[in-house]
């Protein structure tokens, strides 16, 4: 039952599933809230509970970063949180260009965890002659025409669209020219990009479907 | 090589994995497009490109519900949907409460595809005295303590939470309160539920967490 250090030496392999990312992030999430009510130290199980997994999982996800925790005792709250964004490549900045500014593109600016998490929206873009130059935020919004050169200037590094669904692939046209590689997409529509841009979609009427499926079995089950 | 009919009974199992669900939802808007763009048939592999997923992946997702399709031509594009649509529960229209109506709520409210799929926001409500009375989106707010008055009233049956996240586990309890068993929790808050009611986290940090993973992988690949 010896002590085992903490060890945060990078993944063994980049190739980390999907699924196990998603639960990372959902796992930094709930361990920064630990953190905040004073909490240092948490065994899997708890943690488990915590993120709605089992405790079998997170010993399992946890052991792509090689060896964590102190073996009886628990994870170390702190180096756990900075090891595994560091393993995401969430412990920097990463500069951000917003386009469409409408009341879900302003819904995030409002977000104040995004520029806790490091994630800074540095520009904002909008296509409706009424919006340009308004300040959002405290941001001005800017014609989509200036993407390209205040992308230079600004080192923007991801894009996310929040326009209505019928003007995305023109928003992703005018991220991937201003030579942007990364996009988080919230409009409802599929966007096509070049190979070496990658698109992540946030579309909730994945988890609305899945309410109401589960919804509707246990309705049959009655 | 004969004609093979569609087949639109039931799920064999009501034990469909979380991941299944999810590329169902988008197999599901992905044929609606197609329908729109007049397309009738379709086979797995065109399928399967614009989902951003594999050809065997759509079949074996698809054999769940028993056989589709005719052997050698495709899926037949409007029973296909309406067979997934059947199967997960969305078929039918969802009547909803929404708890917190600043941008994201709003958002919400404008969002055209919410009612175009069943998903009918028919009360709001809010704490803030000051938005209290007013309308938006053709709903006027309402204060939280009426909640359970007219979820009876008006047979709510799933609730959507887009407070701030310190107030989204008071939200919740008003929601349970008032009889609502299914809760879509768009704050970034964890929130405690009897086990009896169903929650899901529409949270975009684990795609933007994606992105940024991806983003860091590339830029060490370089």
């Amino acid at each position: 039952m010896g002590e085992k250090r903490m060890n945060t030496r990078p993944l063994k392999s980049k190739h980390i599933p999907r699924a196990t990312i998603r639960r990372l992030a959902t796992y930094v999430q709930v361990l920064e809230s630990l953190q905040l009510e004073g909490v240092e130290v948490i065994s899997s199980n708890p943690l488990a509970e915590a993120c709605d997994v089992n405790g079998s999982q997170v010993r399992k996800d946890l052991a792509y970063f090689g060896e964590f925790g102190i073996r009886g005792v628990g994870y170390q709250v702190k180096p756990l949180i900075s090891s595994i964004k560091e393993a995401l490549g969430v412990d920097r900045e990463w500069r951000m260009a917003l386009v469409g500014v409408g009341n879900l593109g302003t819904a995030l600016l409002n977000h104040t965890e995004f520029r806790a998490r490091g994630f800074n929206i540095m520009a904002i873009f909008d296509c409706n002659p009424f919006k340009i130059g308004k300040i959002v935020c405290g941001l001005e919004v800017y014609c989509t025409k200036y993407m390209k050169s205040m992308a230079e200037e600004l080192g923007l590094e991801m894009g996310i669209i929040t326009t209505p669904p019928e003007r995305a692939q023109r928003a992703a046209q005018h991220l991937v020219d201003a030579g942007i590689t990364s996009i988080l997409n919230f409009s409802s529509a599929r966007i096509k990009v070049p190979d070496h841009v990658q698109v992540e979609y946030v579309d909730f009427f994945h988890q609305l479907y899945t309410v109401a499926f589960n919804a509707s079995q246990n309705r049959m089950g009655r």
